[in-house]
């Protein structure tokens, strides 16, 4: 059964109509403690189906994405009696459907689950796609599977109340995905004004995205190629993720972080591939717009540099690689990377970012 | 890639034709305390790639299948800088490869894992089919996924140094894929002689065995339909394990459990579906033959039937499903048979196997 994507204004609706459709046997919503009380109690009280439904809360937090929690989820699906031919609905940000799918997915070798994402992040980046998992032993997602949810419900009404901060986020992915697809839909990414509000808007450049993201997955489910377009801006996203950890510092958003990737990628794109100026400047302007500054000087690169080194997607620590493009649409993958290289392109983009 | 599986009297050879084939980057054994001085010692000194591969030892036995075993085989993988890119090689009976399979499909969303079983139970019944998974909370193989070895490795010469009992615990499934498979299949399984220990011919019936495991199984992975034909017998064999165990009576080996339920299998088919006597007779006069005698009695028939309905593989606790046969190889499944028929049936198998 192909995965089904849906758009909707209401979501109450569209989740019994899949109910309806995948008529399981049980029930039971996984949510987290940022989002039972908004989110959910609403979602219980305009459902026709879902009233009843048991709630499985999880603690808010990236650092509760652990083994202690995924057991916790495991033992209530057992305590509510859920059979293979149950369903599971996961209503969160990205912690709520990562963990949330790896425990279905895992539970009597698999019940089918919906992901109803309630932030942009969430959307774009880890309802669709099919990454599952938790953090383990301080690695970020070193333990989980590939699969599909059943289905995703996204609805734009739940991110008007999110913070811009989290909007941003969000939107880091979504110039990922204009990058990696095609000039038209990266055009039409970087006209659309964050600080609007216009959530109308955001919906259709959300569906494209999200559609960009699909086929990629679609085309390589397991990551052995093609999936690696998706990485592009996350070399140095990790890095910087890591890095801020590590010296204890504040850790930027994801998609914050993604968007400086971006920028430091759309430069060695330009110079190892030849990427017009044009592109480099449209989406670094863009970045200094509306997300903030990099915190990191350049006495930071060597560390960036060793984490870079060790960043799950490369098989080889000798060698760091870099999703790169020719032009929007065109990305060339495992693009290896010297040193001395990376150190003059966030050099570059530190300066068009306005550092 | 179509999973290979592969029949040898050199398995280490063959291990290390796998080897190079999948040309890892990292790979570790998992066995258990029973297999890691005999086996796996063996296999160490005879293959020319794997001397110096780590090994994980878990401890031995089904009690030992657990969420605690599995986070330290987790540990391990990580300890030995496992990548997605590595090989995980489990050797060992049922619970190696059942808890080896799981850790392998969920350490950085998949790793690579070879099974090498090493008890004819392990050999038709666990190594293929794709099922991996661990105890939780007092239910068997409750949590895990579907996810095939990349190659499974047999080899007749470990069965050699079994018990008698071990061999016949794997034998009831082997009658089992007979009984689904064909006449022809079902009778050159019903001629061979356990006790004569003639691996070479074992060898053969083994192969077909399995391959009408795997048949079955590629055609639907999920377990959604015919699956279940590979549950024949086991309605009864899942009850009068659990019975055992409730009752702290010894848990019968489950192949032997799986022969007792395939003969009252035989009687419910004849009963419903007209089989013909001949194969009842063939199936019951072999099983009585070859394995101990049930210990169960009538005053056990209100619990078997209790436990029969709470079974993972019914829906619905209103009924107990049996997948029944018309002919060798012509199976029914779903057959919702009434608590009198079970008792009626149940009475008819113990007087077939001389109780």
């Amino acid at each position: 059964m192909a995965q089904q994507v849906i758009f909707t204004d209401n979501p109450a609706q569209a989740l019994d109509r899949l109910v309806e459709e995948f008529s399981p046997k049980g029930i039971c919503m996984v949510t987290d403690s940022n989002t039972a009380d908004c989110v959910v109690n609403r979602l219980r009280n305009e459902s026709k189906l879902m009233a009843e439904v048991p709630v499985i809360e999880i603690a808010a937090g990236d650092e509760n994405k652990n083994l202690a929690t995924l057991t916790s989820v495991w033992e209530a699906m057992e305590q509510n009696a859920l059979t293979r031919l149950s369903l599971v609905v996961n209503v969160g940000g990205g912690v709520v459907t990562d963990l949330g799918g790896f425990a279905a997915a895992t539970f009597k070798r698999g019940v089918r689950f919906i992901n109803m994402p309630t932030t942009l992040l969430g959307a774009v980046d880890a309802a669709v796609g099919g990454k599952s998992g938790i953090n383990f032993r301080g690695l970020k997602n070193e333990l989980g599977v590939f699969r599909e949810a059943d289905a995703v419900v996204i609805s734009t009404h739940y991110f008007s109340t999110l913070p811009q901060s989290e909007l941003l986020s969000g939107y880091g992915e979504v110039i990922k995905h204009g990058l990696i697809s095609s000039s038209e839909v990266l055009r039409q990414v970087l006209d659309y004004d964050i600080s609007s509000g216009d959530m109308k808007w955001l919906q259709a450049i959300l569906s494209d995205s999200v559609e960009v993201k699909r086929k990629v997955v679609s085309q390589d489910p397991y990551e052995a190629g093609l999936r690696k377009a998706l990485n592009l801006g996350h070399t140095v996203a990790h890095a910087v993720e890591s890095w801020a950890m590590h010296e204890g510092k504040e850790v930027p958003p994801h998609g914050v972080a993604v968007a400086w990737g971006l920028v430091v990628d759309m430069v060695l794109s330009h110079i190892r591939l030849g990427l017009e100026t044009k592109w480099l400047n449209r989406v670094s302007c863009y970045v200094r717009e509306y997300f903030p500054a990099p915190k990191f000087s350049c006495g930071d690169y060597p560390v960036l540099i060793e984490l870079m080194r060790h960043d799950k997607k490369n098989t080889d620590a000798r060698n760091i690689n870099f999703t790169l493009l020719k032009a929007p649409g065109e990305v060339e993958l495992d693009n290896v990377v010297a040193p001395d290289e990376i150190c003059a392109a966030l050099d570059i983009a530190r300066d068009l970012l306005g550092v």
